[in-house]
């Protein structure tokens, strides 16, 4: 008799989004007129570059014809090209040193900031922010990580570190020993950053416990700021404890065309229960060979052309866009007495519901009232309960409009 | 302290492809002037043809305009276009009733037959042919399903079921229950067919046991004879015990461009420890849209063209080149005395090695004299020792190459 996983039963929701999706579309089909904003889901509205699509054509063009035409990418960690671009762009640029073979090219953050717990053993302690990204707490509540949930839906053997506005979004560091701990800066979702004093005490804090940090940088490319670290990697000692993802989601806006990136340093290690020492790159390599198989040619290659000269210009010019929506955002709801942070170095404003009231229902009464779609704060875990999501991402005649039907309500 | 998956710990050797590209590199290094030939990994070598190149220019364009530009992939399963001509064209057409909410797309069938494990509970017991793809294994051993391995590499909790000449390479029944089998027809590496009254007993089997099958049908396409099953879903009875994987990697040259589907019919189900039924698809469903993020829209417009009648001709054309190398190596390596099993339905030519010696001494044997690369037999499972696996994936001309090369060893 085969027996279903029963970890996926303890899950507390459908993933955030679809339930978001599942939502919109109950209300289009009895409000058919309805003209939908969406600045929920966060996915990007703009283009691929004109730097990306030369490069993407010329792949396929490549692909068609037997010299050129390329097969399976060996050993599924992505193109040398590709992963040299990375290196050069993303760390030493900023006095990081990075190999190229710590560099894993994957379809995507998500993917990677959700397979990755599989390396470690089931008995770790996981520790995440609260609010926070659901994949971090799914897969590990799918792996057997979660134990039983509370009625706020929080799971019994993870460690919540609350985000308020009072830390700046940014958690105290645990009062009880964890092993793997989820840290996303820029933040998903309260658009908070961390200083390098901040990342440097949880830097520490891996050290002295032998934790393991999984840094996910998604959305480095949005900090505006002079002084905030792009990469974890930046603190002296994160070498050590810190694995870092990153994508080309929403930088280059890849939603669609799926690609990112993990670094897993040399000399990063994980303990077997005898103590001893396993170095954690061999192991997710080990994990990617057999269960991926590579990310398409033409993928990378276009993904290869955000590093070009034209291909930065152009893909600095969409974040531009990006981030001046965001400051719209922000200052309209400022205006309107709304309590608004983040969106100055990340592409989300996270903003508390009026009058107190609940996540769903701010999220119902912006749909009905002005068919604008968010993401309800408490998706993201029991302290975003009374915040509520918008991004930037939206087209910007969209978003001035969106906050003109805002205004009315 | 952050503990390692120990499991990782217990797999037997690196993933076999990347072990042979280490050997050929290893012999590349000190014999630079080798001209290799290589029928091992599987990977093809004709382009992409003309219709998946157009349609994939044409997916490259839209990405290039804001109203034609696509993001997410709404819920990651694929889209409806890909879907709806998957049904009509693999399964309709053959009689089989398959919706198209019952298809799920992908990046391709290693990353689902690797993932599918994960939806069911780690007290399963896992049935696999031996010789097997190494995937089904070590991925069930990376979750913990395996146990120990033996001198042979034999995991104890993993049930193996010999598959040689004498059954034709297609397993007896299991004298004890087992809850989850992988089968894959026409077969990698022995390149043998299941007939339907074979498959019959199997889906008999899975129903009187709840068990559930895993079938791989990624090479259905190299099919060359009438009345061998194509999908799993043609036998009475399948829907209910049985999920399909398919890939577009050797049918229409994918391996660099990464996409697959697997079918999970509505009603399959597996149960509870208290003998509750739920649902497979809707929990693999919940699995695909937290850990991954959906297939390049690129990708998916290039397997959609395969369907059309220019090319579903076109990637015939190539299935015929592949069966036209099967054939010669099938008939050039019997002439010279070896015994020889495929070739027929299947890309894949199993051979005994002469005078009975080693899978991994012929592998090194034909790499060092005729510079010619193949799989051990015995990587793929214990039962495979003393045989080897070549592929027809190869250029032609290399192909006649190479068997020149063989007769003179």
């Amino acid at each position: 008799m085969t027996k279903i996983n029963e970890n996926f039963l303890k899950l507390q929701a459908g993933y955030l989004f679809p339930e978001i999706g599942r939502r919109v579309r109950a209300f289009c089909e009895v409000n058919p007129e309805a003209k939908i904003i969406r600045l929920g889901i966060g996915d990007v509205t703009e283009p691929l570059v004109p730097a990306v699509i030369e490069a993407m054509h010329k792949a396929v063009d490549e692909m068609s014809q037997k010299e050129t035409f390329k097969g399976y990418d060996d050993g599924g960690v992505g193109y040398e090209f590709l992963r040299e671009a990375i290196v050069e762009n993303d760390f030493k640029s900023r006095g990081v040193d990075i190999g190229i073979d710590e560099v894993i090219i994957s379809d995507g953050a998500k993917c990677d900031t959700g397979n990755m717990q599989e390396v470690f053993g089931l008995d770790n302690v996981v520790a995440v922010a609260d609010p926070v990204y659901p994949v971090y707490v799914d897969t590990n509540v799918m792996a057997g990580r979660g134990g039983e949930a509370d009625g706020q839906g929080r799971y019994g053997k993870i460690v919540y570190m609350p985000c308020t506005a009072e830390n700046n979004f940014v958690p105290e560091l645990p009062d009880k020993a964890v092993d793997l701990i989820y840290l996303c800066y820029p933040n998903n979702p309260t658009g908070a950053v961390a200083t390098a004093e901040q990342l440097g005490k949880w830097v520490d804090y891996a050290h002295e416990h032998k934790a393991i940090i999984l840094f996910d940088a998604a959305y480095e490319a949005f900090i505006g700021e002079a002084g905030i670290p792009h990469s974890i990697y930046q603190i002296d000692g994160a070498r050590e404890v810190a694995i870092e993802f990153r994508s080309f989601s929403k930088s280059a806006g890849f939603t669609g065309v799926r690609c990112g990136y993990t670094v897993v340093p040399k000399g990063l290690t994980a303990y077997t229960k005898d103590g001893e020492t396993i170095e954690v790159g061999s192991v997710w390599r080990r994990r990617q060979c057999t269960k991926f198989n590579g990310v398409s040619y033409i993928t990378q290659a276009g993904a290869a052309a955000t590093y070009t000269k034209a291909g930065k210009g152009q893909c600095r010019a969409i974040i531009d866009i990006y981030m001046a929506n965001a400051k719209l955002i922000r200052e309209s709801l400022a205006k309107l007495g709304y309590q608004v942070y983040g969106g100055i170095n990340a592409p989300y404003i996270w903003l508390k519901t009026p009058k107190g009231i609940g996540s769903w229902e701010f999220f119902d009464l912006l749909l009905e009232n002005a068919n604008v779609v968010g993401t309800p704060g408490c998706g993201f875990g029991a302290a975003g309960e009374g915040y509520f999501r918008l991004t930037a991402f939206g087209d910007t005649a969209n978003v001035k409009e969106a906050l003109e039907r805002i205004a009315k309500i």
